[in-house]
């Protein structure tokens, strides 16, 4: 029996990445945070602060996918049309969410009110709910399997804290990594013969350099902890062979 | 008379990116060696390790941008196969480049010879030249407007700086910095404005949040040094009349 898998696309809307100003964390956040939902991230795309842009990515990914996540371009500024930009891609009105208003007034009564450019951020394509913010004032927002999340690391962050346990997914994907300090082109034949020895595993290998010296570690994915381990041991086993220890946890 | 825009794209081809193992460093090193040869990162795909998904990124973006950057998925083990996949979407053979060979031999000759693990480094599209790689073995491949480079950052540096100055590009988008302790919302008048107001330029607007204080960068490019001076005197004059100081090179 296949196990259904669950898959995610991510939009990355932000010329800070482009431009390599902005080193990208979220990347990194949501892939880790989506694999304790058992959902795995598929695919993803970078593209700049362009209507045109976010739109093509949005609709070419949200459909091939279970779910959608975007980052950024949810502030209150002139370079923030993420929300514009995806109620084009879903053939939907921009509207003022009246509980984002609320928030928003909360927030800023204390902090000078609620200005035009501050309203801004209680604009949602129509039929939207939102994804609580507890880090700052301006939620998130879900229309469907489409999440539209901040762009600043620790607020995604917050998002995803809020939507922790509430997406439907498959069993989680479960890993383990050893090292070697081996080349990995001299045990090229090892690794493709124990992916192939154990089905539904994945191993995949990583070469580094340090201190002068060359080595890899090596992933082991699978989503039953019984074959990740026979997998750990069987590539243990075939390293130790080859004269070289694996190192549990990576090097 | 309008500036002829110089755009490239990046496929990441990379499991480890996706599983959220590895955190990527070539978008940001990719978008900063651009900006210097005058061409601008347009757009990034991150995909998996899987032929189709490669040949579909790489079809989409070589065709509608100046140059097209892979990084990834070139080294000896079973999981590499982004010269196959790449040769699959150009339409071509995959061949032993003669010189990729020479080299893998000269570099592996002290260390244990050249397998046929090693030997697959040296396969390349066929009618494909070879990019210089100073730090470990194996070259990095051009085949027209596609440059497959490799993964490991330093190494994928060392491919860039052999290709300094080889492109032809445009003027290299300049930037200037200024950052404030204001929230940005309480400035996206001014902001936009300022935008408005100096044709050419464009400004990004990057809050964060430090030591319990709200702040923002401000991140003004274009072209030609005056105007990117010119919008950022404006800018600090702007801050300055709504009581906050504009600190150059940001905070």
């Amino acid at each position: 029996m296949s196990e259904r898998i669950w898959t995610a696309a991510l939009v990355v809307i932000g010329d800070e990445i482009l431009s390599g100003r902005t080193q990208d964390k979220n990347v990194a956040q949501l892939a880790s945070w989506l694999n304790v939902q058992g959902i795995r991230l598929a695919e993803v795309r970078i593209v700049p602060d362009v209507e045109a842009a976010i739109v093509e990515a949005v609709n070419a990914l949200r459909v091939r996918n279970d779910y959608l996540f975007t980052t950024g371009g949810i502030g209150p500024t002139h370079d923030d049309i993420t929300v514009d930009a995806i109620a084009a891609a879903l053939g939907v009105s921009v509207v003022v969410h009246p509980e984002a208003r609320a928030v928003l007034e909360d927030h800023y009564q204390s902090r000078g009110g609620l200005t035009d450019s501050r309203l801004r951020m209680a604009r949602v394509p129509e039929g939207a709910s939102l994804i609580p913010n507890r880090m700052s004032g301006a939620p998130g927002i879900r229309f469907g399997n489409v999440f539209i999340l901040a762009g600043v690391p620790h607020i995604t962050a917050g998002m995803l804290d809020a939507l922790t346990g509430t997406l439907e997914g498959g069993l989680p994907v479960l890993s383990r990594t050893v090292g070697a300090w081996v080349a990995e082109s001299e045990i090229a034949d090892l690794l493709r013969e124990t992916e192939r020895a154990h089905a539904g595993v994945s191993i995949g290998s990583y070469p580094f350099f340090r201190d002068g010296r060359t080595g890899a570690n090596f992933v082991v994915r699978a989503t039953e902890q019984v074959l990740v381990d026979t997998t750990i041991a069987a590539l243990a086993e075939g390293l130790l062979a080859a004269g070289r220890e694996a190192v549990e946890g990576g090097i």
